[in-house]
C-alpha cells in the first residue's frame, strides 16, 4: 500500500475543511458578534496510528478507508460549553458535507473524564482523477476540555495506553478541576449577557 | 452599502479555491509526474477598482455580483504554454463549481498583447447564513504571460489607462520577447518529452 | 503622525520574534524531548488601545515609543507552570535581544487574579533605512492562566474598565479554578517524571 | 550523522530570513514606494543534493558545514535587472549578518546562460544551545532569469548534469529570449521613471 497517495485526499481534506471552520469564525469577527469558536486546528492522522487502530479494533487494511473515522481530523476550540452547540447546529445547516453520526462525550462522559463533542462527516474532495468522498472527524471542545485531552493523549502514549490507576486517579480530579473552571466561566458568560441586557433595557 | 460583509464570502471563496487549485500541483509533487501548475495566487478586487469598473462599464451597484465577475480572483501560472490547455481540462472535470464562461486570450491575444486563458465560474461557499453562489475568475498564464502583464497592470494603473502611444509600442516588444521566450521553452519541452521516450524505448 | 510607518517595524518585530520562539519549540519536537513550549503568538498593539492607554498614563505621544512596552506583543503559552520557568531562563540565555525588565505576577499574582511572567526585552530590527532598536513584550503563560486572561480582557473591554464587583467576584473564582488545573496538572507532570525514573532504574 | 538534527538551525535560518527579506518589500508598500523586490522564496537543500554537491566537489562530510554554501537558501526575485543591485546595496548595509562573498553571473554571465547575482552571508542564529553562526546564500534575480534557471535546474536533474549538446543549444536561445525580456522590460522601467520626471517639472 502506498501511504502517501492513500493519504494525500486526507491531506486535501484537513486543508479545506480547516479553512471552511476557520471562515466561520472569521464572519462573526466581520460582524462583531461574539464567535462561538476560539480557534480550529486539524491533523492527519499518523500511519503507526492508523494501523495501531486498525490492529486495535480487528480492521482489515482493506477497511480502514470505511472503518477509521478519524484519519481526517478536525478540531474546534469554543471558549464556553454553550458554545459547542451552537456550532454544531451550523455545522448541521452546511450544504458542502453531510453528517454521519454525532457522539455526545460531554452530556455522557467517559470514564477517563474525557469530554467533547465528535460529529462524522462525508466530504467530497476533488481529486486530479475525479471527486472522492471520504470520512472526517470534527471535534468540538472548550479550552478547559482541549487541555485536559492533550495532556491524556501524551500520558495514553507514554503508558501505550496502559495508564497505572494511581496517575489515573488525578486524570480524573484534573479532569474534575478542568470541568469546574468551565462552570466557573459559564457562570461569567451569563453575567456577560445579563449586563448586556440590563444595558438595553435601560436605553429602551 | 457595507463593502466589509459585502465582501466577505468572496475572501472565504478565494481562500478555499486557492486551497483547492494549490492542492491539484501537490498531488501531482505527490506522485512524481510533472505539475502542469508552477504556482497559484489570489486575490479579493479592492474596493476602488470594482467602483471604478462599475463606472467605466456603466453597472448599477446593485448589479455588481452579477456583472463584476472577478471580484473573487484566482490565478493559475504554468511552465509551459501547453500545461494551460491541461488544466483547464482538469477544471472543467470538477463538481465543486460549474464554469460560466471561457475567454481564450492566447489563441486570440489583445491588442495590447495581453495573453491568458480566463474561466469564469460559479462557485457555491457556505456562510454562517446558509450556502451563497458566486462568480470567480480563474486565469491561467504561463510565467513569461504572467510577467508581461503584472508590468502592463502597473503601467496601466500609473497612467490611468491612458497610456501614451510610444509606451504602447515598447509593451507590445516586450509582448513579444515574453512569447519568443514561450515558443524557446516549449522546444526545450518537446525534448524532454523527446528524450524521455527514447529512454523508455530502450529499457523495453 | 503616520501610524502606518511608526507600527511598520514593530509588525516587523513580531512576525521575526513568533518565528524564532516558534523556533524554539520545533527544536525540543526534533529531538523528540518535551517542549515546555505550547504554542506562540504575536500582536502588534492596535492604534486605538496604544492611544487609551498612553491617556490613562498621562504618556505624550513623543514618549509612546519609549514608556509603552506592549506595542510589539508575544506571548508563549506553556503546558505546566514549571515549564514557563524554563522558558525564562532560555531567554536570558539568547544573545538576539537584550531583556531590560521582568515581571514575575505568578509568585505575586494580581488583585484580579491575573497570573503571568513578563519579560520585557530591547529588539534591534533592520528597516530599509538601518537598525532601529524597541521595546518588546514577552508574556509567558499556562494554558489554564492564558484561558482566564483571554475572558477577563473581554470583560475589561465591554465594561471599559469598570468591571461590576459581583463579575470581579466571578472572575476571582474562575481564576482560582485555574489555578486549581495547573496544579493538579503539576502532579500529573510528577507522575510522568517518577514513572521515567522508575523505568530507567530498571533497565539499568 | 544525524542529519535532523544538523539541518534544524538551517531550517531556523531560512525561516528568518524569508521573514527579513519579505519584510523589505513589505516596508516599499508601506510607503507607496516602488518595490525592487517582487517576492521572496527559500528552501534548505535536500540531504541527497549536499551529499552529491560533496561527493562531486571531493569535500569531507565534516567540512560540509563550511564548504557547501548553500544549505541554507534564499532567493530573492526582481521585477527588472536595476532592482537587484538596489537590493544588494540593502543587503549590505544590514548589521544582522555579515557579507562573506559577492559573485555577479549577470555582468559575467555563465556559459551555460546562467545568469544571477548571489551573495554568501554568515548569519547568526539562536539554538536552544546557544548561538550558531551558519553559512546561507541569497541568490537575486529577475522574473525572467528565475524562470530560465527553474527549468534549466530541472533539466540537469533530468539528464544528471550530462545536458545533451543540441538540448545545451536551446537553452542557451531560451536564456537569450529572457535575456531580451529582460531588456525590453527596462526599457519600459525608463519609460516610467522619464514619464514621471516630466510630470514632476510640468507641477513645479
Amino acid at each position: 500500500m502506498n501511504w502517501e497517495i492513500f493519504l494525500a485526499p486526507y491531506t486535501q481534506a484537513v486543508d479545506e475543511l480547516k479553512i471552511k471552520l476557520k471562515g466561520m469564525r472569521k464572519q462573526f469577527d466581520y460582524e462583531s458578534r461574539h464567535s462561538p469558536i476560539e480557534f480550529v486546528t486539524g491533523r492527519v492522522k499518523p500511519i503507526t496510528s492508523i494501523l495501531e487502530k486498525a490492529k486495535r479494533r480487528d480492521i482489515a487494511i482493506a477497511n480502514v478507508e470505511d472503518e477509521v473515522q478519524d484519519i481526517a481530523g478536525l478540531r474546534v476550540v469554543c471558549p464556553f460549553v454553550e458554545d459547542i452547540y451552537d456550532v454544531v447546529d451550523m455545522l448541521r445547516l452546511r450544504k458542502d458535507f453531510s453528517i454521519v453520526e454525532e457522539k455526545d462525550y460531554i452530556e455522557k462522559n467517559k470514564d477517563s473524564g474525557y469530554r467533547s463533542f465528535h460529529v462524522i462527516i462525508r466530504y467530497p474532495v476533488e481529486t486530479i482523477y475525479g471527486e472522492k468522498q471520504l470520512l472526517a472527524e470534527i471535534q468540538i471542545r472548550t479550552l478547559a476540555m482541549n487541555f485536559w485531552a492533550i495532556n491524556e493523549h501524551s500520558l495514553n502514549y507514554k503508558y501505550s495506553g496502559q495508564i497505572p490507576s494511581e496517575v489515573t486517579e488525578r486524570l480524573r480530579s484534573a479532569s474534575e478541576a478542568a470541568f469546574r473552571l468551565d462552570e466557573e466561566m459559564s457562570k461569567i458568560r451569563q453575567e456577560i449577557r445579563d449586563a448586556q441586557e440590563v444595558f438595553r433595557r435601560k436605553k429602551d
